[in-house]
């Protein structure tokens, strides 16, 4: 769908409801104009006021009765959201009242924006490059300080200035092969291939450090993936309650959450993780139980974090031979893994401390530093060291650092094709391809980065994109 | 509770979710102070700016990470909306970011504000009266036409000054009669009792049609009550999901819709109707049933609008039966009476034929004018003409005169209790009873109309109503 400039475009920019107040957002060429036509100004108008001034005016109905008190704010071209003129209609948040306001503007000419319009034609302004303004929908969904943190910092473009600076010398790498192939018949190499493999290989080391930042970018936006796991029985389900219960009102204050049966996210320390519930582990003849356990497998290969689940009162050679299986399926150091002696407060005192000494005698058999907790998921024993332990272990995610996490699956998608062709030029540099061949592959690269900040795009890219924006952004 | 103005209150005053931006309204002494604190301008600062001026900053978090980029728009005392020195900071509408930036100021010295305290404020303020205030809430939960000219011409004191009229009516009835009583050891009559009783029956002819107006106002309000009755199975179901399911969406846009199984209300023509669905009437020896019916006859009472429901393919003595026992219920003219000839889609031509002649002998019998319609609940057809015939019977519910309705239930209780008071100082009056005695009685329907615009309250009063207003407003 192409979209006129030419449009002057009206949406309410507030969440719709009863509140106190509602916002409506006009921007085009001719927002001072139909803002004089629908409203009435105590003192002046719209179209002779400074920018960021205020206005009181009242709204009539088309047969002359008064709709509403407003408060008017103006923002001049180029210094607003937009980068064209800009009102802001303040008025009481009814329903009711938007709506005929919107009406009153739409009669007047105005069109009603499409979803992320208003930051479409930020970026159509040159206010944000495409990466910047798909931050804007990262940060009102965030939940947590870190993805709060990690959206900001692409809002600020430091994500952006990255993929500058790489796009900068990937294009001083094509001009200095270039120059080569411009004078290829009198075969003479301009380039310092010493040069041109150290640049490429610096290149290929950042596209690379971004690539892989996106497990951890993923993780701080849609939860750090934690897997419940353990033999049937062991409290896995009382556990997942009890993590999300004590946090579910701010569980509900995270926009998207997703809630089924089996996950959950919730908020500790600032940082969103994702509870895996999954079923027993046991061996069965039972095929649908095999699937489950098969699923369960999935789910420890997928997760950050296991929860490996044992019941304090059980066995010690069933507890050792339980940490075995779930040592079997985990990728230790990628993976962090906690034992969690559960049932601690009903477990007979010498079966607990029996199985304390065997699974300390197994974790220490590894190299890694894997903790052991005993817990009670029933009352809540243990719990809060567990919690700060999880924050703990993830806290590079909310450190200060100034690391850019890809976080965005487009970004992510474009940084893997841009890593495959530069991987390519290398072989095809490494092998004394012909030079153009180099080239071609380079400005593929080019070409890749490029599609994340919107130097390089298609109307049906930007419709994507700004498709799954709200109404009024 | 005691609220100190004192305070500086901060609240958000957008509806919370994610959206594009949200507003947090701060007002108080130390507003700007506050502001100052938490918001990083890029010029100047809150304290020294004019009003209705609008300034960009930057909000950083206690451990100097920037939390969003706000525009802060500033209002000063007098000319705020609580009357008290206000900032407006607008951010990225998130939960989280709304969140942090109430933390801060919170932790700088402002306090969370009740429910309705910014608008008590400018009550206390004087900037509107208690009646005005009400107004605000029923403005914002207005869903139509009808609902919104009535609670915005509270707003703007039409129904105060009306009250103040009568006040200032009272006021001078009760001082002729207190001149009296300073006299009284004199036996002189001074007050001229001829015009005494006039001004007394013009107010209390007054207040008789403001209690009155009651019945309408209640019905633009909460939507005009419309009972569907009728036999078993002539279609009331369908009918009410017929007139539900048409403009459900638009039904959904109302806040605080009820939805309960047997009744809903739907915005037809600007009016909101508010259909109930009641059981069929038959006799029966059942108790529960019984009790049933007996709860239609009440609803059948209560309602402006009786939507009689027959079965157009049934036995025309039937008919005239079902007819007549709705017509034993209804008390005409208080009450419409509309009659529907249902399943007209399917209906025997001679059968429906016959039922017609035989209705209409019924409504003939009838001094009033009773409409009669063909119909079909389930095909739809009749009912475009069923629909204008209600919003054209409730036209005056919109029409532009510029008669006060009351719609608050508390103004028509003072309404009731004053007009209590007047009846009886008129009784008083007109038997000779002690001039004091009639001057306390006229004291008393000062007090309770006083009661209504807020110039007699109390905490108790007061926090009653701003209470029920939802936090921000």
């Amino acid at each position: 769908m192409r979209l006129s400039l030419d449009d002057t475009i009206i949406a309410p920019a507030t969440v719709p409801g009863s509140g106190a107040i509602a916002l409506i957002r006009v921007s085009g060429p001719k927002a001072f104009e139909f803002t004089d036509a629908v409203v009435r100004f105590r003192k002046g108008n719209a179209a002779s006021s400074e920018g960021y001034s205020i206005h009181f005016g009242t709204v009539f109905t088309q047969n002359g009765r008064e709709l509403d008190d407003v408060l008017v704010s103006i923002f001049r071209a180029p210094h607003s959201y937009t980068g064209e003129d800009c009102t802001e209609i303040s008025c009481h948040a009814s329903r009711y009242i938007t709506g005929e306001i919107i009406r009153l503007f739409i009669d007047a000419g105005a069109r009603y924006a499409e979803p992320g319009e208003f930051t479409r034609r930020a970026f159509t302004a040159g206010k944000m490059d495409l990466a910047q303004a798909e931050a804007v929908a990262d940060l009102i969904a965030a939940g947590t300080e870190a993805a709060h943190r990690a959206a900001f910092m692409q809002l600020r473009g430091g994500f952006s200035s990255e993929l500058r600076q790489m796009r900068s010398e990937l294009v001083e790498l094509v001009s200095l092969l270039e120059l080569e192939l411009d004078f290829s018949e009198e075969d003479v190499e301009f380039a310092d291939r010493g040069r041109l493999n150290a640049l490429l290989d610096s290149l290929r080391a950042h596209v690379a450090g971004l690539t892989d930042s996106f497990r951890l970018g993923n993780a701080i936006r849609n939860g750090v993936p934690a897997a419940i796991v353990g033999a049937a029985n062991t409290g896995k389900s009382t556990l997942l309650n009890a993590l999300i219960g004590e946090d579910r009102a701010i569980v509900s204050d995270i926009a998207g959450t997703t809630r089924d049966t089996v996950e959950d996210t919730v908020n500790i320390g600032g940082i969103l993780f994702r509870f895996i519930d999954t079923a027993g582990i046991r061996d069965t003849s039972d095929v649908i139980e095999k699937l489950g356990i098969e699923r369960t497998f999935k789910r420890i290969s997928e997760a950050e974090i296991i929860l490996a689940v044992l019941d304090a009162d059980s066995d010690e050679h069933k507890i050792s031979e339980e940490c075995r299986e779930v040592l079997r399926h985990i990728s230790i150091p990628s993976q962090k893994l906690v034992f969690l002696l559960n049932k601690a407060d009903i477990a007979d005192k010498n079966r607990y401390n029996k199985n304390v000494i065997a699974i300390n005698k197994i974790v220490l058999s590894i190299e890694n530093q894997i903790k052991v907790f005993t817990i009670s998921a029933k009352t809540g024993q243990g719990l809060p060291e567990l919690k700060k332990h999880l924050s703990d272990m993830e806290s590079q995610l909310i450190s200060d650092t100034d690391a850019t996490f890809v976080t965005n699956f487009r970004h992510y998608q474009a940084l893997g094709a841009a890593a495959l062709s530069l991987d390519e030029a290398a072989a095809a540099l490494a092998s004394g391809e012909p030079t153009d061949l180099v080239a071609e592959l380079l400005r593929a690269a080019l070409s890749h980065l490029g599609s994340i900040t919107g130097d390089i795009t298609t109307d049906e890219i930007l419709e994507t994109i700004f498709s799954k924006f709200c109404v009024g952004k």
